[in-house]
């Protein structure tokens, strides 16, 4: 990580009066001091790696607090790495920061991503700071796994369910109310949804699951969308309707709202971070058991067929599948 | 890697039709179809991780070629991993593009990164795209090192060599040329020097030599501010100036243009990429020979001393010292 040594909002300032109670005094991290810092792989596991992006008026908004932009850094990453069966080790970030960024705002967004870091057990290794006329964050996050449980994401068979974790839509009604959508709501249910938009959570269930998955992913492009990316063009699904987990207080405002927001919309949106993930049938029981011992909602969905597309109660193919594209 | 099903410039187009080359079909990369890639760690070794980010009008000119801005994000990281002593294996980027980039852009991006790979012996793991209002790049790249060989930026001990890699300044006068500071020079030299700041070569000497060096940096920030890190205001430096290595055309070029380009200058600024470490005098021999079985040019540049400081021939101290701060 690059050090200076001028001070107040200097990199050095940011290194070592924000960010430096996030390295958690690991050797690897030379305490922010080095060209580089190394991590610590166990024997035996695959060093897994994923990175994403998040960008001011594309992935949040640039009113939105520090400590839910620092959560969806963490979280879209997160959830990677338990869709691929992982559990979490380090992370670093690459802040390119905007003048307006002041060190209130940075002391938010590290004290946030220090108690994250507390709750899924990882540490800042590294980073990069930069000067940006947009607000753009990275973060690349590691995590291990033994080779014969990493999961694929297209290596679903026929005849297996199809599982999703949690609820979905909650994360998409928060962002309708964000956007300002007129919706009949009442003000309880207005902050829930919208916390749920500002500060989503991974679901760690791929890495406890690993070893009766057969295939998985996040649901961060949208349901129909990523459960596509499971099916590969190769098979199909048929999907139960009825078993797709929204919350009663969403199914509760969809009927009340029901020429602003639909089910169909839902499943077109990403963000929840909830995974979708396929197992034999004759897992069944394991897996329901095991979101009931770590207290994960696992919903049955619907199964893999041999035709391809994915097919609603009715039989009826649905269409548009492709899901979000930041080019499109 | 996040996949789309659209095509142009969709992150599909641009993940399998731009991209996809540069994955060396490393079972890891899951062929860029996976929320996640896994690394393959050698046994014994530290994987070594290291991250810039680059901006447009900061780190390049928006105007420059993208082979330049894909020679400067490549280098940049190598050169961290070279400053550590590791030798490099893969890496993960992400883009974060604007509307004006387009399909001819990434194949001369893509094509420039597909050289460095095979020249530099890496693959691309994984990485993630955006659109953007400016141009951002960020790499994370691996390398790996055992524990012992790991080097430390600020390690040094009294009485060490100040070694520096290749020749200085050849990359500060390429910026002023670029700048348009109207300076006396052939349009031969003026080629050249524009070369040596569009395409920076990192320096790997670090790994090769990092079991008789005590303490090394990349000069990335400018010779004196990475100097003075590497002395961390513990020890002092005493500097022979007529050793600091300048190329023959730029000390000609510096004597026409005296009122314009000094060598102070070019102390104070970064973008050579080569390296800076010191090294007990007992191995003064050992290093000399490994420069020149490895065609690296080496310069002795002075020695570490007990005094804080950095000191030039006639004793005067250098004043100051910070380097590069992206906010100051």
């Amino acid at each position: 990580m690059r050090k200076n040594t001028s001070d107040k909002i200097s990199e050095n300032f940011i290194i070592n009066k924000i960010l430096k109670k996030l390295n958690f005094n690991k050797l690897g991290t030379f305490n922010f001091e080095n060209d580089a810092a190394y991590l610590n792989a166990s024997k035996n596991y695959k060093t897994i790696v994923t990175t994403d992006t998040i960008i001011e008026n594309i992935d949040f908004f640039q009113t939105d607090p520090p400590e839910s932009i620092a959560q969806k850094i963490v979280c879209v990453n997160l959830s990677d790495l338990s869709a691929m069966g992982s559990i979490p080790k380090a992370y670093v970030l690459n802040l390119s920061i905007t003048p307006n960024i002041n060190s209130n705002w940075l002391k938010k967004f590290s004290n946030r991503l220090f108690l994250l870091q507390k709750k899924y057990n990882i540490y800042l290794l590294g980073g990069d700071i930069s000067k940006s006329k947009e607000l753009n964050i990275t973060a690349t996050f590691f995590g291990e796994a033994r080779l014969k449980f990493i999961l694929p994401k297209n290596k679903c068979a026929e005849g297996d369910d199809i599982w999703v974790t949690g609820n979905l839509g909650n994360s998409y009604l928060g962002y309708r109310i964000m956007k300002n959508s007129k919706l009949k709501i009442t003000k309880k249910n207005l902050n829930f949804f919208k916390n749920s938009y500002l500060y989503p959570k991974p679901c760690m269930f791929g890495n406890i699951a690993s070893k009766y998955i057969n295939a998985a992913t996040d649901i961060s492009d949208g349901f129909y969308g990523d459960l596509n990316k499971i099916l590969n063009n190769r098979l199909g699904a048929k999907i139960n309707t009825k078993n797709i987990p929204l919350s009663k207080t969403l199914k509760y405002i969809i009927s009340k709202n029901k020429s602003k927001i639909s089910i169909d919309q839902i499943l077109r949106w990403g963000d929840d971070y909830q995974l979708i993930f396929t197992a034999s049938k004759s897992y069944k029981n394991i897996i329901t058991n095991l979101g009931k011992k770590n207290n994960v909602k696992l919903s049955n969905v619907g199964s893999v067929i041999k035709k391809k597309g994915i097919f609603d109660d009715s039989k009826n193919l649905i269409k548009n599948l492709s899901s979000f594209d930041h080019f499109c």
